[in-house]
């Protein structure tokens, strides 16, 4: 890696640097003329867990707008394997003591905080403070006072801020948009979507232990369901009512095993919510007036699927919906395009995650929403 | 038609009448050797609405162990045009006044009670009482108190009971039950089912008439939904949650319009269910532990289609399901083959109906069900 700082070597280039001393091996971004080249923003991946080791660091390795500049880790091992794979100099790897430090490192533009959900806040506010906009993964957190607190921070520091919501960018998720916005098939009257997924195995992992998670089901595939719900309408529900079943108590000792919701959005229009750990479903299925869509697998990492009630299947190449999410987030930040997860949306998920469990506290009441369009991104 | 009547002719061809001596135009099962030609069942339809004149009728042209034999209406220039485009006597033909003198009619041997659910029970039991075997339409009638009575009256005159759920004849639901009781995917855990249709445009149809109907989406296409939950299970629920939509009540005055409800079954299982008059969604997916199967259209009169996990299409000719189902039923009669839509199934959907009102009432409090294998049949 170069000595001369990304930013520095940015700034250069703008004032007339020639395109023939660019140094072998400086991340540019593709398909641009040499007069247009653009600087890869340098992305720090905060937890490297099996999500930033098998989703995030394979999906930067084909990102166009950034690419993966450092890590942070409290686990020396994974400090040397990391840095030999990815290629990442000494001088941009972290750990939980000494991560304030990446404030002086220009190499590192964008923090994505990939650790525990209770851990989001801590580390999305610090990463402000080090003035570098953040990717936080989803669910944002685990209250909506913590997304409040992320979103201020974010805002007082003058970074970007986004959340992990890699369907926002994903071609299959697009077209299912595009279809409410175009109302192809008349206006929608029916959402139903299913996330979920047996995580039986390991009784250890963190996202069943209530004090990092701060839920189960829904706080990890069920804001997925939220989200499909959402952009299925291209509304905010105005109500919510839930139920938990709890099958294996045993086994989900402290996190919601499955969770059912229903929720209804303006204009008379149904959604219907399943998410659990405990069973297989990953389907989104919207009804319009005059005809259906529908994806499944809806929620994974794809290859997708989907079709039409024409008999049409909905297909696209599949990419990495990592890729595809890291790049939109370098793009907003580098040329003001749409952010297409802002954290008023990730905030928004979390309003509705909270009512869920109160309407579960109360017995399956129905919850009012006062949502309006937060989070809703024109796109 | 033959002045012999159906029975008497009956015993005399059980007694050694040549077969050569058989009349012109009676109606006899196909498939069978001349020394086993076998009396077709004489049906009569109570009430000449559009299911029995789109449906019942046409399916009844092929069925192989009954026949359209009579009629029952309160509409005289109904009389003419059922009589000739069905060859149907004049001395099979019945109003709501004389109906009761079918006792005397040898040539029905069933009575298929198709009048608004309201007028279920007293029809199913007139029936009984004139000794005919029992068709009710789905759902079986507006209470289970009702239900108790039908099933008591039959039981006191001897006939047999069935329930209209065409579904339970048809093989793209045998092939789903199929798949559950083979385990072929492993264990159920999850079923989703969407029943509904938008059936605006009349508002005086009888069906969003309360007193005439008993209830609304669930009462029509809701227990549809409660039967593929159960038949995609294997099992009945052992509790209930439900919701109700309202957002069309100028036009859906005293119905529901919309519910949705969360069913647990035995052994972690839920279900879900959507049923509705105001949007279309006609679906069954049931998840298995190793794949999971779907219906899409599942619902309706047919060509239904579907698919599992492997990428297999579930595809089956199409028949008439009418047909399957009445001669389902008269098989029974005649052979003591199994009743695949008895009685008790009936009842308890009337059940699970009355629960699911119960729980919209108590704001969608979970109501506990104690059912056992009430209604379950193995097929």
């Amino acid at each position: 890696m170069s000595t001369i700082s990304r930013r520095t070597f940015n700034k250069k280039l703008t004032q007339g640097m020639a395109a023939t001393t660019l140094l072998a091996g400086m991340p540019l971004a593709c398909g641009m003329g040499a007069g247009q080249q653009e600087k890869k923003l340098g992305i720090a991946l905060v937890g490297l867990g099996s999500y930033s080791a098998g989703q995030l660091a394979p999906g930067l390795v084909n990102t166009e707008h950034c690419y993966l500049a450092g890590i942070v880790t409290g686990t020396p091992a994974k400090e040397k394997q990391w840095m030999s794979q990815y290629n990442i100099p000494k001088a941009n790897v972290y750990n939980y003591e000494n991560f304030d430090e990446i404030a002086k490192n220009d190499a590192i533009d964008i923090v994505y905080v990939v650790l525990p959900n209770s851990m989001h806040a801590e580390f999305c506010i610090r990463s402000a403070k080090a003035g570098k906009h953040v990717i936080c993964e989803k669910p944002m957190a685990v209250s909506v006072l913590e997304c409040d607190a992320i979103i201020e921070a974010c805002n007082t520091a003058g970074v970007k801020l986004s959340v992990g919501y890699r369907m926002q960018s994903d071609p299959y998720t697009n077209e299912i948009k595009r279809l409410v916005r175009k109302k192809t098939f008349g206006d929608v009257h029916y959402v139903s979507s299913d996330a979920a997924y047996v995580s039986r195995g390991n009784p250890d992992q963190w996202r069943l232990n209530k004090s990092l998670s701060g839920g189960g089901a829904l706080l990890n595939m069920g804001v997925y369901s939220i989200q499909s719900n959402i952009y299925g309408t291209g509304m905010n529900p105005i109500s919510v009512a839930a139920q938990e079943f709890s099958t294996m108590p045993e086994y989900f000792k402290d996190t919601d095993e499955t969770i059912t919701a229903q929720m209804q959005f303006p204009n008379g229009v149904v959604g219907n919510l399943f998410t659990s750990h405990n069973a297989n479903a990953n389907r989104l299925f919207v009804s319009f007036r005059k005809g259906w869509a529908e994806l499944n697998p809806c929620h994974n990492y794809g290859p997708l699927a989907g079709r039409t009630s024409e008999g049409k299947e909905i297909k696209f190449p599949h990419k990495s919906q990592q890729m595809l999410q890291m790049d939109d987030f370098a793009k907003h930040i580098k040329t003001g395009s749409t952010n297409v997860a802002p954290g008023e949306m990730g905030k928004r998920d979390m309003i509705i995650c909270e009512a869920i469990y109160q309407s579960i506290r109360e017995g399956g009441k129905t919850v009012p929403l006062d949502l309006g369009t937060m989070g809703i991104v024109k796109s």
